[in-house]
């Protein structure tokens, strides 16, 4: 069992990282224990903000020695509760935002090593300035840091060409529970000696030990990008468009992007400055991103042969390719409010889910008849990273009646829109994580074989459990 | 503590599978209790061919009742011992070829679901005859099996596009040493639903459970392939023409193998019918392969556009494109005899490595230092995947002087050039695996903290530890 720590214990603790860094007071802490979208909160006695890998290290060992709980946390963007204290007022919040320090830049073996707290904004940059790209790209990009990243596993909108946070990692740094520190960061594209340790920490949320650096892949930038903007039918034309549009680009398919019309219209009702990019109305939309590592011409020519092809097969309603690096801008700031402008239509229920990328349209069907069983007035809001078979499917409450009631229903939605995805063998939480909010959850449905097999894995690598507990499993 | 099975249990088993599949002769156990170069081989009472995931879950569950120790096979070509029973003859041998159904083939959502005995060659020929591309490819893909490809994460030819066996699969069916089925045989591109067991298992040499069936990316066929031929004066003028390639092709570019000179003479001079690739010698041969998504035009452009490079930045000393598909066949079965065709120039002393792929030529240069400082006459035997970092790098005994004595330097030849992967944060063993062979220089030089991690995994997932002892950790 862990303990509520004394007195001694929070001097001890605030010791290793000195005054300045051993946050106490209710204001200093706020900010460490509440979630962007207000769903979660928790209290803490202690926010600690180490600076050293070191003062990492001695802070879990006398956390195992004194059986005390630690949270820890990046940026505070997780959508799902992984990055707080309970409410109980016992655990500890370690917040890795000092740990910035570029380590190494190796431009010839095309790799960065960044430490933990780097805000992925800045990672972006730095490759940038280089003429690299480091693909990671999500909304929270200017506030989330490498090391929660990796930590959840992030996805985001350049998956599909990229892969998810663990796909642009080589190698890890990473303190475990003990205080021993595992350094695992390797610069090597293939490494086959013994178990894969660095991706059992990738995506764990902190449950198994503290990432604190690691070695990341830079890509070259791509020469020429282009982003088309599409109107279509229904979910099946778009399925239909983006098996067009990935046999003509190929890995020069960056981003395929779905977005029912409701939200879109969202966007320019309730954000500032926004147009509609499409003369006509057309009940789904879709975001098309090529990236040509060859040249400006190429990366046109294949946004203009998949955009001629899905007209002439009639799959398109109605479209425009960018013109300008302003209107790209525009285009992806449209998508990537989407979250924020749906908030004013009132409380939504919200699912980040994931299916083979052949049974979109198949989910869209059945899900809206699962939302529509639960709550007959409630609109669905649906968007999402469609070439990776991920959605953003929210049912948000009946326009115009607002009722702080509809969140009740989270749970019974959330089953019968979960029902759906399992009927078809999908993911839960395809990039979000568990954290607290999906655990009970996770425990319920998931094979009991995996489960169990998850929990030796927790026991093994964190026999006294204080690896944010009541995350995950 | 495991336990000699007695006849009664090796009946039990037998039973399992029915006469038929349980192995128990001298003669008829032979070919699984002896590896393909002959450096291994052991002992066994039994080998059961099941025939049934079933059978293969009541065999496990059995084995860990009875604590007898369980060898998993597939095609047996593994080059590290980590197939084989050791030579006490008390550890049962689990033979997985006769599961060899494809279950599903999902064209749409781009997946294989294939069980673990299916031969990779049967694998790719399946893909090529709908148009798609399966892209591991490895010197015995003829008899290896997908379930020993993903146990060891393959490497091969096709990693530097495609990724390592590890990358290709979407999903697993691994049956736990407690005979319980983990069914993971998802068809998702992302899910992040707790820890990454998939990864665990891959890569584990089948000491944490036996691989069943998986779930496999398939890709678009490429519609051009250009393979080229060159002849460089150093390492690090491939290494320049490495960036060049990877420059101008990006993801088109496949395949980029190093080969020493002498290895393209041994393949002229001990198998039969292949010519000079090149009019005139040079020191270091490259084989670069490009492969378009787009048209065999496009293929030829990229090709001709790196040779143009290449001579006007002088690095290249001749070259070739070859100029028919059974040319291109001709250079890439030369590649694959490498192997086969240094074993008439006498015995090797054989390292499978990686350092960052920058760090290539100076590991050439230190590491035949460290060979001529164990024994000054020994031949550098080097070719490999330079594009992924690793290099299969072996020291042949001195030319015309055959001496089987020559073998007892394998340790501190080992040890030698090792020290030299070491010193560049290397691998020493980048896609054969650890197996019997280097488990005893793993456990010497990994860093404890991996060690201990890797230990505390194995007994929280194989408690009995019956699965493949002795391999790995």
């Amino acid at each position: 069992m862990l303990e509520r720590p004394s007195e001694a214990v929070l001097d001890a603790f605030a010791a290793i990282v000195g005054p300045a860094y051993a946050l106490r007071e209710t204001d200093t802490v706020a900010p460490y224990v509440t979630d962007p979208r207000g769903l979660f909160s928790g209290r803490t006695p202690l926010v600690l903000r180490p600076g050293s890998v070191e003062e990492v290290s001695r802070i879990l060992r006398l956390a195992t020695e004194m059986k005390i709980a630690v949270v820890p946390q990046g940026g505070n963007t997780g959508l799902v509760g992984g990055q707080h204290p309970d409410a109980g007022g016992t655990e500890i919040v370690l917040s890795l935002g000092r740990l910035d320090r570029i380590r190494e830049l190796d431009l010839r073996s095309g790799v960065v090593v960044a430490e933990a707290g780097i805000i992925l904004q800045r990672l972006r940059d730095i490759a940038d300035a280089q003429d690299k790209l480091f693909p990671l790209s999500l909304g929270s990009q200017g506030s989330c840091q490498i090391g929660g990243n990796l930590s959840s596993n992030a996805g985001g909108t350049s998956v599909l060409a990229y892969g998810n946070a663990r796909d642009l990692c080589l190698g890890l740094e990473v303190v475990l529970p003990t205080g021993e520190v595992f350094d695992d960061l390797r610069k090597l594209r293939k490494d086959n000696t013994g178990y894969d340790l660095k991706n059992l920490f990738i995506g764990a949320e902190g449950t198994l030990g503290v990432i604190t650096a690691a070695v990341l892949k830079l890509f070259p930038k791509p020469r020429g990008r282009e982003t088309i903007w599409l109107g279509v039918a229904s979910p099946g034309d778009a399925l239909a468009l983006f098996e067009i549009a990935s046999a003509t680009a190929a890995g020069a398919l960056t981003g395929f992007e779905l977005m029912q019309e409701c939200v879109v219209d969202f966007v320019i009702k309730h954000m500032h400055g926004h147009r509609p990019p499409l003369a006509s109305a057309a009940p789904w939309h879709i975001l098309v991103e090529i990236s040509s590592g060859r040249s400006a011409d190429d990366a046109r020519g294949l946004a203009e042969e998949i955009v001629a092809a899905g007209f002439e097969r009639g799959l398109i309603l109605d479209g425009t390719i960018a013109e300008s690096l302003a209107q790209t801008a525009e285009f992806w700031r449209m998508r990537e409010s989407m979250t924020e402008a749906q908030r004013p239509e009132g409380a939504s229920i919200k699912h980040d889910i994931s299916v083979p990328v052949a049974d979109i349209p198949r989910f869209i069907e059945e899900a809206a008849r699962a939302v529509a069983s639960v709550c007959p007035d409630a609109r669905v809001v649906c968007f999402g990273h469609m070439g990776d078979g991920n959605l953003h499917y929210n049912a948000t409450q009946p326009a115009g009646a607002f009722d702080a009631s509809f969140l009740d229903l989270y749970p019974v939605m959330n089953k019968a829109v979960h029902d759906v995805v399992r009927s078809l063998s999908g993911s839960i939480s395809a990039e979000h994580g568990i954290g607290r909010m999906k655990r009970q959850e996770l425990l319920e449905t998931a094979p009991p074989v995996a489960i169990n097999l998850m929990r030796r894995l927790k026991d093994a690598v964190d026999p006294a459990g204080i690896m944010n507990p009541g995350k995950v499993v």
